[in-house]
């Protein structure tokens, strides 16, 4: 049996709780299990320089981890003076996530930064982050119209992420840190809501895997996905119904 | 009246809410309005270098804003590759503060680091930080008391601190940030709990004050930090309570 | 039709050049297309902290490119003071794909680094790095059989690395520079010659792709690493022969 | 008695020598005791970026210690590749104390940078440094005077600092090195020529002190200051009259 | 007798390849006996900043050396964070070297940079990079010349270094590493074709030298270089013809 | 006639006052014309890990230059992060330089920093800081003999160092920053009391430069070090005395 008892196509509980940064134009704070990352987006109102004058808009990330999100005491990569090489990866993999479903045409010369910082971690917490990101964005974009800076949202669909992995008890859905440091394979799926693949990360971490392997994993990732897509939905329709209560 | 429209000597509303990090040996997020700051203290068996075989204990703590837990978004220290000078001199004082009620004989050579990292920012973040710090170390001390790491607590006090500043309105006690901003003059104040100063860093920002200026100051830090004290020893008291009956 | 003429399932010219870096203790010179990357792997006696007393060896690699490898100049890392986030995500995979074929058990405790510093880049690098380094990683196992430093090469199997991509043409095999700049999707396959998946690196860059066509993406790169293997057979073959006639 | 001798309201011998820096538009090298610090300010025609278009001039300061300064030889911060947190709290202090004097609308938009460089330390540096300070910044404002860039000094006071202590002899004033390191409590005073108070920092090093006991280092460093602000007339007095006899 | 067999006037072989980097205005791989450096020009149409408005064009030079273009490997610059002292001399004695032969006025304002990578090291690495870096910049204005960007090449002759070293067997000419290492004094003589001198570096490592050494090693000098700015000349000459007859 | 009115082969005043540093084994404040240079020698009683276990003794300087130094404020390198290629590459000079002179066997596994820092610039500071160095270096070994840490001095001779170069009136002797700027050539001689030359680094600023003009800037560098000689034994005599007679 895996170490949480689910089963091996089952999901951690998932809530996302937009509105918990008081100042950022779109926020929520997204619970996988016993992972939770902030995912906050901030609004500017000008490109970086290398895109300057193509009209186009950008939407980047940024991704951190509080030093105690960890079982043992990471060290502050502030003190330590320099971000690792995995969060740099991992920053870079949520900002890809997020533009692939964003119409930057439509969106005009401006930013959003997505800030998603990991409060505690269990495993999943880059997956996390982008299925959280997503609703960030488009919880700021959704501010952005009501201030009719822009006329509609300018996303094309949704985007989440889920990891799967092969353990000792074949493939698993959703990873948790106590079966991810364990399993033989792991695959991160990023995975819009009609289907379409945005990024896979699959990687063997003892032995080669073979492509029948691969199919089931992504098997599962479409179901996970299922589920955060609704979840992201049910997010912004409550944080939405909230301010039109208002 | 005040932004907020509280009375010069009111506090803002206070809340310590223990084991937010699952992880650590010891955590709270303190609130205090809208100020929220995640303390979370970690053990370790061993003190640093310059502190071996002196049969001492060591207490330190790092500090960290998240980049959008205020108005608008600051560069994240970790991407810019090194912490400014305003978190370098808080972090510092936090240390100091918690230091100065520990008995770091009775303590032994290991170290306990405190991470007080701001979720949301409305002025006074280094003040509930520390506020926060102490309860997270007396947690993670009644951890090690559990675990008979330890026998007894080794604490000589409670410590706190609070910001008053003088504004147009005079003296007022537990500024938020749209007070800060345009305070003449603002003073933090670190006490323990039978009325010992630790800490006072007190700065005119627009002119000199004077002597009974810093007493009145002064006088609205002993009222503010009497609530912050019962809070202190309410979280403590939950949280073992919590633990207690399990 | 693709820039070079090619048929969408042709691989560019391969040559790998053993020998180029005169100390190392196994080298090549990896000639894909236009594509050149200089692979040296380095042998030291002990691993590193983080692995010590555990009996195993440890991989792993570091990657470069010059500052003109590339058509306009880019800034050297080592003026700038740091590797960029690409540069450690690259070097961070081609070391994970090396250390899949590694019995480190077999090895024993020592390191090897291979160093894979891109002199002319059109493309690909990444992946001409990985079949370039497992080359130069064989050389240098062989250095140590030779030298009787340990009884056979601790190696399970051959690791090659390649890109392909969808395109206006549908899915091509080994993009350059050229046709990777303006691809729908760009997926790197590392893969053994006994057709296991060590790592998939697949990425939208326009719209999200269909799971059909990651299947012929796979195929393509099936074929791909075909030619690899052998060009990395052949390549080891001369150079120990190279050896053996001296 | 104090390892000095002195009585303990008894300040140290003061010099302070104007013109030490040739090329400063004001410098001095102020001497307490075996406390030394070379002063210099530095006179440029714009602000920082964050400070454009205000009409406000700009005063900052700089600090740092020569590596042999000390008893025993310090890590050069050059060569560290970054500034201690002590030194960047330490010249966060000098530049505040010195804005709390300075007519910034008066003065216009323009910068001056005040370098201290403790050549010598015995204690009391930081405190050194703003007293000396004071005296490089009058007379580079002097110096912009004579030179008609300003019709007249933009100073609205004058400025110093002084250290007091708690000791086993009780409250002491002017502490040096041997004092310092086995204070029980440590506070450093700004203090402005008609008794405004611009900056207190006062830490409990061993145990939390009183009310009572803050009083009486208040009155202290009251003593010294006016010793100190009769020095910084002298000073100024001296160097105008030199400049005028040529 | 030398450790390489040579005379102690005799140079080892030389050899200067154009076109190594396929995307530089002009690029060499000079090689002398075992030490090869990649020379690389990248013209850029600005100044850098400190220049601009002048009128005059700027040259510079990068150094760096392949971690393992050593007998055991060295650290790689970029993870370090930082170029050493070394690379820095180095890099700004090619700089200065080919300025001293650049007509800067009838270049005008554009700049060039010339990378110098150590592909192998045996010795000499600072004196080839001079030797190929001013080929790979008479090539590239070549190429700005072919492109009618000038009228004609601004260069007012050739520049090439040489090392020279007082060993136990009097004074030798090129040392490589073996001798190097063991020398009394070294010497690296940047000398013009018509005999001018640009840069003597001359260093006592064991025992202070005369005058009368001096004076031989600025003989072997002259020998030297004599066969390096007939190696220059025939590789531009060569690169020349190539591009004609296509 | 050159700007300060000297003779070419005339040198500015020299002074070299010893004890300037109250805690440095060994100092002295040197100055040449305004140049003035601080050296401080520091003992530690162990080598750098590099030279352990060779019963070698370790001799290194280091180099900097405060903020206002020269006549327009440059940057803090401790606060840029970094120190520059110049800096770096003096401090390297004046080490070799030291070392040269100093007998390490005889000196025993220990080390000795000298710090060298330029408190008023007005060109030669280079040259000014190894002539003070060895004056530093020098009284720092005499501590130690007094201390019966080692029984006699170990240096085997003196060593100063003198910048002359080309200007438009000739070859001239110590430049001061109004010839260094407009100087054709500038060489930097380091030598010993008995003749020897241990460093030499000449340079052409515009155009090469005969061997008959560096001849002719020898000749001066040779009269000019004959004054600093004696200027360090006077000033070893005279600090050595006033030890004696306490």
């Amino acid at each position: 049996m895996r170490p949480s008892g689910r089963a091996p196509d089952a999901i951690r509980s998932v809530s996302i709780e937009p509105g918990f940064s008081y100042h950022a134009e779109g926020s929520v704070l997204i619970r996988m299990g016993r992972t939770e990352v902030l995912c906050a987006a901030s609004v500017e109102s000008r490109v970086p320089p290398f895109m300057r004058g193509q009209g186009l808009g950008w939407v980047t990330a940024e991704y951190g981890m509080l030093p105690r999100a960890t079982h043992s005491r990471g060290e502050r990569e502030a003190a330590r003076g320099k971000q690792s090489g995995r969060t740099q990866e991992i920053q870079r993999l949520i900002g890809r996530s997020l533009r692939a479903v964003v119409d930057r045409k439509a969106m005009g010369e401006m930013s959003i930064t997505v800030d998603c910082d990991v409060l505690n971690a269990d495993g999943g917490t880059r997956c996390a982050a982008i299925t959280g990101a997503w609703v960030a964005l488009s919880l700021a974009f959704n501010t952005l119209v009501a201030k009719r800076v822009m006329a509609t949202v300018p996303l094309t669909g949704q985007v989440a992420g889920i990891s799967c992995g092969l353990t000792d008890l074949g493939a698993v859905l959703d990873l948790d840190y106590a079966e991810d440091r364990n399993a033989h394979a792991d695959a991160n799926f990023v995975l819009t809501e009609t289907g379409g693949i945005v990024e896979i990360q699959a990687t063997a971490e003892q032995a080669p895997f073979s492509e029948a392997q691969l199919h089931e994993l992504m098997r599962l990732a479409r179901l996970g996905t299922g589920t955060l897509f609704e979840a992201q939905r049910a997010a912004i329709s409550g944080a939405l119904a909230k301010v039109a209560s208002r």
